[in-house]
C-alpha cells in the first residue's frame, strides 16, 4: 500500500490555483483547439471544421477564453473581407506539450476506457 | 507562418473520440483527484480534505466517474465501521504522467495567465 509514485505534493493553496487554471485549459474544447493550433495558425472556419462537433457559439467562447488567458493571439488582416486568424502565443505553445500528451493518452487508452464503462454499467444496473 | 510544431494530426473521428474521453478525464476535479491518488490510496474524507473546495456531492460523482472509466478502484475493508479506500488502477497510473505534467504547467504559468486576464479585461471593458 505504500508504493507511492513520485509526485510533487499539491497543497491546499496550490490546489485551488491549479483548479482555477484547469477550469479554463482543462476543458475538452480548449484542449482540442490547442491541439489544432499547435500545427500552425488557423482561421475560425478552419478550426470549426477540424474540431468535430463544436458549435459556433462554443468555439467563439473558447477562443475568447484562450485569448483572455494569453494562450491564443487573434490577428485581423486588413483584406477585403478582413481575414481573422488565430495562433498560439509563446505561453500557448508551452502548453502544447502537456496537452498533446494528454490527448495522446486519451487516443491510446480509449478502448480500455470504453470497455471499463461497459463493464461498470453492466455491474451497476440501477 | 509555416513554423509548424511536430504534432500528430488529429482527424475528425479521433477528435470526437478524444473529446469524449477528455470530457471525463479533462475536468478539473478529475485531474486534481488523480494527482492526489498518484501518491497512494486514500479514503474519501482524505481526498475531500486534500482537494480544496470540492463538495461532497461533486467528489462522490467524480470518484464514481473515475471508477466507471476504470481509472480508480474502490475497495471496502470489512472493518467496523467499514473502511472505503480509493486507489488508481494501472490504467489510472498511466494517466498520472500526462495529468501531472498538465498540473505542473498550470502551477508554473499561473501568474502569466492571471496577468494576461487582467490585461484582457482592462482592454475589453464592455
Amino acid at each position: 500500500m505504500d508504493v507511492t509514485i513520485e509526485a510533487p505534493r499539491v497543497d491546499h493553496a496550490d490546489c485551488r490555483k491549479v483548479s482555477r487554471v484547469l477550469a479554463r485549459i482543462g476543458d475538452k474544447w480548449s484542449v482540442l483547439i490547442v491541439m489544432q493550433l499547435a500545427e500552425g495558425p488557423l482561421r475560425f472556419s478552419e478550426i470549426k471544421r477540424r474540431v468535430n462537433g463544436i458549435s459556433q457559439r462554443m468555439l467563439t467562447l473558447t477562443l475568447r477564453g484562450l485569448e483572455r488567458d494569453g494562450l491564443a493571439i487573434r490577428t485581423i488582416f486588413p483584406t477585403v473581407p478582413p481575414r481573422v486568424e488565430y495562433r498560439l502565443s509563446d505561453l500557448g505553445c508551452s502548453l502544447c506539450e502537456p496537452v498533446k500528451a494528454l490527448g495522446q493518452w486519451a487516443l491510446t487508452h480509449m478502448a480500455e476506457i470504453d470497455a471499463a464503462r461497459e463493464r461498470f454499467d453492466r455491474e451497476n444496473v440501477t
